[in-house]
């Protein structure tokens, strides 16, 4: 399954929890583990706070600083600092999915984190099956 | 099943490899793939080499310099370095299990980091089928 | 499975996509996840753009820079910016596999990511069974 969107800026930190658990809902699954993919080389997903906004906010801040925008940069396209902040932060995130809910922790929400849009982006959902014994029962 | 933990320190590193490997070998799993999940959005897991206690302490030294304690942080808890350091390390890891012990490379080991410590913290940990071919008829 | 490489600078990225999918090839496996896991903890691997060698170039200059190469550490060894670089980049990677292919994106591949080298090196690859509805039918 698949997650279509649209950025707006050229660092953004947009909530995808709801969209993925509406995709959860729709497909029947009721335990195992899903894998949210984005398949792309400057955009990445994280787990993070998704209560105060100032969270993202502030992550991107830091990242920002912390990868120079300027720097003597080989890649032609101008867009390397979009790829290095993609590697450190990651291409997909796992969750557990119990009784047909994602299992997060009470302040995390699943991020997609934009790193050089704006621009369409995609995310790919997979599921797992989660092998005996179940966690739930433990 | 679910790993209880104290930390003792504001950020901090701590080997939980023993303790997922006696969860396996309680839940009987005897092949498949290991996920240690951390629910906490200031805390993460990683691995890495667990014989030199001098390694998790470099780790921490560095990301404590890469990710500065005082800048113009817009949340107001304070605990913005403890975000990004999660984001920047992740919330998951996985490891292979194959005839009921966990696939680690000679030095490697599975570490809680702490970045918002001390304070009580959870880990979870959750199974999956690896399918055909085993990898250790490979 | 497992692939062996040699890597032949201190800092190195190596595209081993092509490597991995013949594996998949040799297997026979058709649909399900593939995981990548590097049991060193001074090498990662990561997914990024393969189609421009200086991506990977800017990205080592970038880490290269943001993990000081001297600063008072306490790992005699000498290669603590190794193990910092690996925590960041991680130790696994996950990747659907439909129809016995990767299903990458259009810019992506896989990376191994040697930050001690030159050396000998290992990579695991394990497949995980995905479960229905399957991806494709979505």
């Amino acid at each position: 399954m698949q997650l279509s969107l649209k950025t707006h800026s050229q660092t953004e930190m947009i909530d995808i929890t709801g969209e993925v658990q509406r995709l959860i809902d729709a497909s029947g699954v009721r335990e195992g583990i899903c894998m949210v993919y984005v398949p792309h080389t400057t955009a990445a997903v994280t787990i993070n706070e998704n209560a105060d906004p100032s969270v993202p906010a502030d992550m991107l801040m830091v990242l920002n600083q912390m990868v120079p925008w300027k720097a003597p940069y080989r890649h032609l396209e101008g867009n390397s600092p979009a790829h290095v902040k993609t590697a450190l932060i990651g291409s997909s995130e796992l969750v557990q999915v119990e009784g047909g809910r994602l299992v997060l922790g009470t302040w995390q929400g699943i991020f997609f984190c934009e790193f050089d849009g704006p621009r369409s982006r995609k995310v790919n959902i997979t599921w797992m099956a989660s092998t005996l014994p179940p966690p739930s029962q433990s």
